[in-house]
């Protein structure tokens, strides 16, 4: 199928810079097979024989690469707003934990489910994911067209069958979904405080062996990195790396307790690193020295974590919060800037999870992962700063149309592929199975 | 007129607390004049006789109070996106002044189109101005069916002439606009730092004299605390106390760079501040002491600041950061709940503006200014803790309807009283006048 977006404003890579110019933009199946430079006078870049089933005109629209969201638990989402103002530690084991136990595969595909609606609305093309039952998130992404890459949340203990289990779980997920292009996997070792060492290092030879990546949590709160010192005598990014996990492409999420020692050892490496703002702040673990790791040459990329924690999974709410907290803490108005800050949101992350050749940008031959945003938005007017526009004032709800892997999913704000009204209702009846609705009303 | 809205979710006032009730709220012209909790079985709260000419049908719907913006320059949104990156001396001196003095106004008008376009979109129903053209905003609010409150920005020295005209336009302005009941009128001394001390007396004296209130900027940047410190031997806020300004109830926006002592003083007099998270940030003035300010007793409103320093003026945006970067900055996930935030952003502004018996809360007798929120949205899903999803997950695109002072003003997110298409035509033209597009497209 041919798709033009015709005469559009798009959001387009010039060196390492992004630039908002004027283009059309042709879709060939999954692939964008040409962007032609309107401002230019030459049409080379048409592509020959083109043939448009469907033309979107792009009066007043800004086409954007999908923002790729680089770690959330999208099963989590029907914990929305279930577990406010507790710490880390009190969250996670008080709060959390006793729900997933309770959870079915039925109510995780419907959390999922509910993720992917509130990601795609929001003109998040891709996620990385962590996930406690296989087969559910995986199932919501095949069925609703979204692209993500997946990880089994490990936990273990050296070699007990139960860490051995969750290994075994992640490359049979991998196999039963070999069918779909749009999922990726990697190993999922959930964090130091629940995988021992011996067990995070199975876990980096499992991934060696299978030549996979890893996606894991590290150093997000004062507890952890007081626990990992008092086992192991070093940092919890210390301890990956002795274990073996930044061998791999290693995406690290939160590190929001890191010293200068834990940013080299992570920039010598060439591990990616997470931010997750609103989580990070609502659960008192404090503000991640960004500056620090980018000034580093960290591969810095955004995630929203999952909305028991933060509760949006909205990215342009997170990439509003990126691009304002630093500001504040450093009280330099020049910290991350919204250029700097687009990037984390798109290209960076498409490099952390090893797409960068395929997603992340608007360029020839990459996968067709876009959001198209309606200008007629009082929060895009005046359009003379755009890329400005989408940190600083944009809240979301500006995508009209959003198109993965070639595919429209979303137009006119409607979801072409979920039905929003059975994933409310079937969310809703989880929450009052699980008494966890607040009876107010 | 007579509007039912039925078998509606609302968050109405119970104690010093808000609750979700399920409920049918009548409004007769202007006013709330009964509201039926569902909940209970006696119906003793319907009013009788009342005939209601419309009914808006409450299913899947939630009521909230109109969120209350208390510190905007609402002619700057024009200037949206055309200042970023700036420390907060160059961006008001070297930036924004210099457009202002190009500024026409038939451009502040348009500019306070554009933000009364943005903020009803997004739920607010009331904001407190200061202006720098007279009769623009005034004109635009009178239009719109806003409700606001109205100051002059003041700048002079002594009594000089400048300052003087200034004083002069205020009480011009107010009678020229007495005959539109949702405007009232404060006296805007600027800031310390473009008033001084001989002005502000001035200013304190007419403010006596025409039994009026006050509304400055405080205590904003470091270096307004260090010229201050230097020419007065005080800080901003004793300066302010000093000049008699605090004798009004007076509205002191940012209040960032304050000290025990400060607080003190504010608390003693009655002082409201207004937080201006996401403008203090952006210029890299920081955080303000927000916990410390509510121990005190002082009373805390929330308020986007203009949209050249924001740069969105949608206070769900400005609640989410409320409610988020003090937990970050406190490293406690207790500071400014949900049900403390939504309080800061309704209620307790309608108390700095003294307009505490008429807006702020649903309550039988006061204003209809209403916000009703569509909660077939993902961020609001699932419904377990609706009061958490307003300050965590919402992001003001929920916002389906918009009653003020009874008058329906925006329906199915379709503005009533406004062309919207016009104001970005016109906002776009002053940019291109003005040279200020980045011309990158």
């Amino acid at each position: 199928m041919g798709i033009l977006i015709k005469n559009t404003l798009a959001i387009l890579p010039d060196g390492d810079r992004d630039r908002v110019k004027r283009a059309n933009i042709y879709i060939e199946d999954d692939r964008i097979v040409g962007i032609d430079d309107l401002s230019s006078s030459d049409r080379e870049n048409v592509p020959a024989g083109f043939k448009a089933d469907k033309t979107i005109d792009g009066t007043d629209r800004l086409v954007i690469p999908g923002l790729i969201n680089c770690h959330t638990h999208s099963y989590m989402a029907f914990m929305r707003n279930v577990a406010d103002d507790l710490s880390f530690m009190d969250w996670l084991f008080g709060t959390i934990d006793p729900i997933e136990q309770k959870m079915t595969d039925e109510d995780a595909y419907w959390g999922a489910m509910l993720a992917i609606t509130e990601m795609m609305k929001s003109g998040t093309t891709c996620f990385n994911d962590m996930q406690m039952n296989i087969h559910q998130t995986t199932r919501a992404v095949r069925e609703t067209g979204m692209r993500a890459v997946i990880c089994r949340g490990l936990v273990g203990s050296g070699d007990d069958e139960g860490g051995r289990m969750r290994i075994n779980q992640t490359l049979e997920e991998k196999e039963a979904f070999a069918d779909c292009d749009r999922l990726t996997f990697r190993f999922g070792p959930h964090a130091p405080y629940t995988c021992d060492d011996a067990y995070m290092r199975i876990v980096a030879g499992e991934a060696a062996k299978h030549d996979m990546d890893i996606h894991i949590h590290l150093s997000e709160s004062v507890s952890e990195i007081e626990q990992i010192r008092e086992k192991y005598g070093c940092s919890p990014i210390e301890l990956a790396e002795r274990c073996g996990l930044f061998d791999r492409a290693c995406i690290a999420a939160h590190c929001v307790q890191v010293d200068d020692n834990d940013i080299s050892i992570m920039a010598r490496h060439g591990v990616s690193v997470v931010t997750n703002p609103a989580s990070n702040m609502k659960l008192g673990n404090g503000f991640a020295p960004i500056q620090k790791m980018l000034d580093a040459g960290v591969n810095v990329c955004l995630g929203t974590d999952g909305a028991a924690s933060n509760n949006s999974l909205n990215m342009f709410h997170e990439l509003s919060l990126l691009t304002l907290i630093h500001k504040g803490t450093g009280k330099t108005p020049q910290c991350v800037s919204a250029a700097e800050g687009f990037r984390i949101a798109t290209i960076n992350g498409a490099k952390a999870l090893g797409l960068a050749d395929q997603i992340g940008s608007i360029e020839k031959g990459k996968k067709a992962d876009l959001a198209i945003l309606d200008l007629k938005n009082p929060s895009l007017q005046p359009k003379n700063n755009l890329l400005a526009g989408l940190c600083y004032s944009a809240n979301g709800s500006e995508v009209d149309t959003v198109i993965i892997n070639g595919q429209i999913t979303m137009e006119g704000r409607k979801l072409l592929t979920i039905d929003e009204e059975l994933v409310y209702n079937k969310v809703n009846a989880i929450i009052e199975r699980m008494g966890l609705d607040k009876k107010e009303y």
